[in-house]
């Protein structure tokens, strides 16, 4: 299981994101408080949209809390879009093409939780990938794999029509081969302008997540925070646990629903599996 | 592009295999002689054969001359079969699930040269492997899924005819693909008891390939040389590049052939490809 | 801080004595119990005696519990007499150069612990290493000076003498900058045939520090216990947490004291520094 | 022996200096025209000035040609002063804190050379470091210590003069030593406005050192060269060998000579070894 967090306002230094905070992303790598294990220490990744059009990337394998370069990157760099993630492992290697955020062209893909069973269900799942995609495929992880499903079905296009699709197929598939509850997840996306989070898992108990309170209410609730005052009134964060123990100032994201953030104004809305949809001219269609 | 070589005979440190050579393989990995790139920095794998039933394997992502705990471990460990293994990249990721030699069960696996037009012929020899086989793929290279693809078609019963098999279908796939030649190979596998060790390629000029020659006879045209009187007589190294220029010592392994080692006596034997051998049951057989 | 492990006794292999048990240093590097710090993820090392005069040593900056190469190591070498260690830093990079055991012609030395106002005192305490051993310093912890105090206080020829000047200059040199309690220390050290384990600490409270119960006595109180059986008369463990929770097993060493192992004896000294002991020639001695 | 780039002027793409060119440093990671070695794989760094106070640093310790983050990172960061560092060692290990350009506040150094007889003359040269910046010392080069005795001898208030007695002493101690030729360098150092490069071997055949012509000239004799219509007036590299082949844009270092170069202009001074310097108030005076 993982930990991650998708920032979006105004643009912020990484490390005022990942090392100040009192429960930071950093903290949180070492000392869990609500992850299913409580270290997160088999790899680290950051998203960050800076000049290009393209997102960077930062893949490490080190512990997030000992990596110099990271602590480095982070005191230099910033941005108005930022998504970071700690890995701890379920059984992929440890290696930079296993770390999270996923990138294609614009898009940044992050999970925390499992496709269950996945040995027995990898291989239908990924034929089901569209050819074209999928020689890009660069890791061995059911995250991945996750990403290219919803890359399939048209995240591009629809991220949460995508997205429900791809749970559907990973649920049909997971059941046919006798997993009885095939997902488990916490995932975020974005295009580097709207940021959609999904919470959902085939048992109705899913991994935590949370969003911050609008900050100016915060900044009424809170006059004396030296913090608020310097975070604009757009600032969004999306985070599996919270960042610090500010009264009033996290929410929890419902069970099976679908968070779009864009423009500082968040939406929510139920999220539910799209069954039998195996994407049309993949292998899966046949199968 | 790649450099191996695959020891058999008397017990030996890996250090005197590795190391000790005037054209080691740690020094080729620096300054390859007849390589196709004159630098193979891109990680390292070394398999052998101790106490247990499986090999054990080391596999490295820092280059096989600075890496110290290759020099330890060759230090310290004996083995009568090794294979060794050092890697220059075609574009996959310098990771350890890239790094030969491959193992399954008792066997393993490393090969010099590339299949070419990878990124498009790649699914179709991926839903080419045996299904049951297929979660067990963990890296990214051409060389893991030739070997899985050999594995498919019975590696392990008859490793010439499952070698021919899967360059035919290699070939066959790549050719649909318009790819004019799809195969350029020098491999080595081995159950740790025979080693089959195979040089094809599609264009008929295949990488180097050179086996020592018979050590009583060696040790009579050389008399005064310290390093034959300690070389056992069934001693046998199948290498890409002579690691020495004593006189007569090595002797090159012909285009098209596979050569068998087994007890301290070599066979050598023509080899071609067996075209329009999609494995029974697999995907691939519906395309 | 960090947790070790000394083996001595009959060959075992290396995963035996580092994966198999209930609470293995594996585990512990993930979990500790008794550790000050739960996880010990900044690299890891294991030192064993195998065919050649000097032991052999890997060391790795990743967390044991993900580390490969580890496994097949610990899965293919067998050892009499093995050290091993995790790394939880205290403020040093995580490099190999610093990882334990460190290793000097045929001695090991492994630490837990710290020298405390390290920054203050490293200068003092380096320029207090004998000339001719000071360029074979590799990293930059506080324990490798240490070990490199002792090499030039005469670890060779005595080692509880050697270790309690060492202790002695360490104290002194704190107390001089106004470091009140300047060690905290579990310590093990050996030459392959004994090995001598210290407990001390400048505040009499020093980490936890255990060795196993005669196994001829064990194996009667827990006749059924089905490793015991397996496990040689002469074995002997010393380990700074216990590694599972057989009744009787583990014996506390006491505070302030020197445990000498050796031929499947033990023999109990108490532990003193010994102050006011510049090494002769060095340019402590002058300060 | 290493090869390393100091650019200054408008702000760049890092990965405009890094990668783009014909011959860019990344290139002679892996085949070097000019250098002692053809390979530079032992490690990478590179340093900016961004918005901070403090340059930038990442230190790898994989080849730059295979370092995915470095990619990333050069293709996010722009800065208008950069220094980079492929590095081939000359003994000390593969690691991080061994990585040039190294950092003090805001000054950067790196080197490309050596001080010979390292191990013998180590000690005295550690003893000469100002006390206050001893334990700063991070890893095991000679080129970090030479840094440090250029701190200890005044270099963040006279550079030229700071590094002259740093190179006296060096010299001087190789010497009492019986090191014939103490020193070979080509070094440069900044303090993020300032920058300057030093050319110098005690045996007068130093490593090659370049710097570009003029712009505005060259413009004028090549007007149909695109990348010289992007470059700023005021664009300076300093570098280890040409980065293409412009007939008329590189000119020689001479040997024993200073460059300063400052707000576009450059000045080109003599440079010589002071010797009898050992820092006041430091250990190395009472030698």
């Amino acid at each position: 299981m993982c930990r991650w967090l998708a920032y979006s306002g105004s643009p912020v230094l990484l490390s005022d994101l990942l090392f100040a905070p009192e429960n930071s992303l950093v903290v949180q790598s070492l000392h869990s408080r609500l992850g299913v294990e409580a270290v997160n220490g088999d790899g680290f990744g950051v998203g960050w949209y800076g000049a290009q059009e393209e997102p960077g990337i930062y893949h490490s394998t080190e512990p997030a809390w000992s990596d110099r370069n990271l602590r480095e990157l982070a005191g230099h760099a910033s941005a108005g879009r930022v998504f970071a993630h700690i890995r701890a492992t379920t059984g992929t290697p440890v290696q930079q093409t296993n770390c999270h955020p996923f990138r294609h062209g614009r898009w940044l893909w992050m999970h925390n939780g499992a496709i269950a069973g996945f040995s027995s269900v990898k291989r239908d799942l990924t034929l089901a990938v569209e050819p074209a995609l999928f020689p890009l495929i660069e890791g061995s992880t059911d995250s991945e794999l996750f990403f290219f499903l919803a890359l399939t079905y048209g995240l591009e296009q629809d991220p949460p029509a995508a997205v429900a699709r791809a749970v559907g197929l990973i649920e049909e598939t997971g059941r046919k081969h006798g997993v009885p509850l095939p997902i488990q997840m916490t995932v975020a996306t974005t295009n580097g302008e709207t940021t959609w989070a999904f919470r959902y898992s085939s048992e109705g108990r899913s991994r935590s997540l949370f969003h911050n309170a609008d900050v100016r209410t915060l900044r009424l609730q809170h006059p004396d925070n030296v913090t608020l005052q310097h975070v604009s009134d757009d600032a969004r964060i999306v985070v599996s646990e919270p960042l610090g123990s500010l009264e009033g100032a996290w929410r929890e994201v419902p069970e099976s629903s679908c968070l779009v953030i864009e423009g500082g104004r968040e939406q929510l809305h139920p999220f539910a599996p799209v069954p039998g949809a195996a994407p049309a001219g993949s292998a899966a269609a046949a199968l």
